[in-house]
């Protein structure tokens, strides 16, 4: 993003900074599906962190997804490479000498793809980010079935780390889908015409979607309880 | 620090989590104080965060002062350079193209230093790294002095804080500074033998202590306030 544009971010706020609204937009589906949901009512920030994950998939994702909103919003979207992460915060998600776990979620799986505190430190960073250029809101795509090993996706976390930002930053938290299901959310994308295809989920970082990881059995299982047509290509 | 010093750390933790606290060490004087009243009684994991600063001297002396307590000590010292946070948060501190304010501290001078959201960003990595190491405890060191403009130095946000991060990663924050002066710090520190000359406060990051910049005059002034003699060299 060039000065030019933060600048213009920037005057535009004080004019009316009620609109301004930071995205953490991972290249998956939720927060695709939420992006496309928030730029019907808010100028959106969107900002992709690179937090040490094994592959770039979901940064590539990340950037075809604004572009295919429009030019405009890949203009505002921003990268920050944070790789160095991978050093302080062991997870299979980062530590490449750990294989990613195959099958459904399972406590014990997804307990290998937690990175230690994660929402917490993408979330602070939007919100210094949100903090700079002036914007108002933060918004992250926690949905309820993320709930059930991932704490950090849970409202008594959001709830409270909200509380706490809301303090420091006078920034709101915005959390729409944390009541709702993966089906719920690809049923909205469907409706705001998310091209799907673009997202991406799977741990593993192939050529295409494994099929195999828990985050690929996940997603394929949503499309079907959703009834929507699954444009994903799976390796098997 | 070494995988094998981390594995020790790790296998510790399972005999006797309690006493392991990572405390964010910046090099300056409210840290190492915390640093050295805590390795009284905790198993102290000292994390050091370059965040973009336009010096590298706070790094060096946080170094220099775990080195200065123990061998042992220097050898649980983590630096993560997260330099690349420059281009998202922009601040007197890390942006070279604006000047460091000089005099005292006032709202206007203050606020050219503000890292939008910095102790949010800096704890919640501390946490993520904590939970990962299986740490217990995480400790920060804002001091009541800092309240007034620095938001996230004050109890509204660090008390809200410190339950959402309870509620993800089970661990607690101790802010034992909270509503100490910096006078009283400096008395804490003498009786701790902490090595004061080793601390670096200024911005600016000369060869030696400006002298003029704000947090220079709040040094100085808090060694006359607490009766401690200030081996500090100061520029003017």
């Amino acid at each position: 993003m060039s000065t030019e544009v933060l600048e213009r971010a920037r005057t535009d706020n004080e004019k009316d900074g009620s609109k301004e609204c930071v995205v953490l937009l991972s290249g998956g589906i939720d927060s695709t599906v939420l992006m496309y949901s928030l730029v019907e009512d808010y100028r959106v920030w969107p900002l992709t962190i690179n937090y040490g994950q094994r592959h770039n998939k979901e940064v590539l994702a990340a950037r075809n997804v604004c572009e295919a909103r429009g030019q405009w919003l890949l203009l505002r979207w921003k990268y920050l490479d944070l790789s160095n992460l991978r050093f302080i915060l062991p997870s299979a998600l980062t530590d490449t000498s750990v294989d990613v776990p195959f099958g459904k979620y399972t406590e014990s799986s997804m307990s290998q793809t937690v990175v230690p505190n994660r929402n917490a430190i993408l979330l602070s960073l939007a919100y210094g980010y949100a903090e700079g250029i002036g914007a108002r809101f933060v918004a992250y795509a926690p949905h309820s079935e993320d709930h059930f090993l991932y704490r950090d996706c849970r409202p008594e976390f959001f709830e409270k780390f909200a509380e706490a930002e809301e303090a420091a930053t006078g920034i709101k938290l915005l959390v729409p889908f944390g009541r709702k299901t993966k089906a719920d959310i690809i049923t909205l994308g469907k409706k705001l015409n998310v091209p799907f295809r673009l997202c991406w989920s799977c741990y593993v970082g192939g050529n295409v979607h494994c099929g195999q990881c828990s985050t690929c059995i996940e997603r394929r299982e949503a499309f079907i309880k959703a009834g929507v047509s699954d444009p994903t290509i799976y390796g098997r």
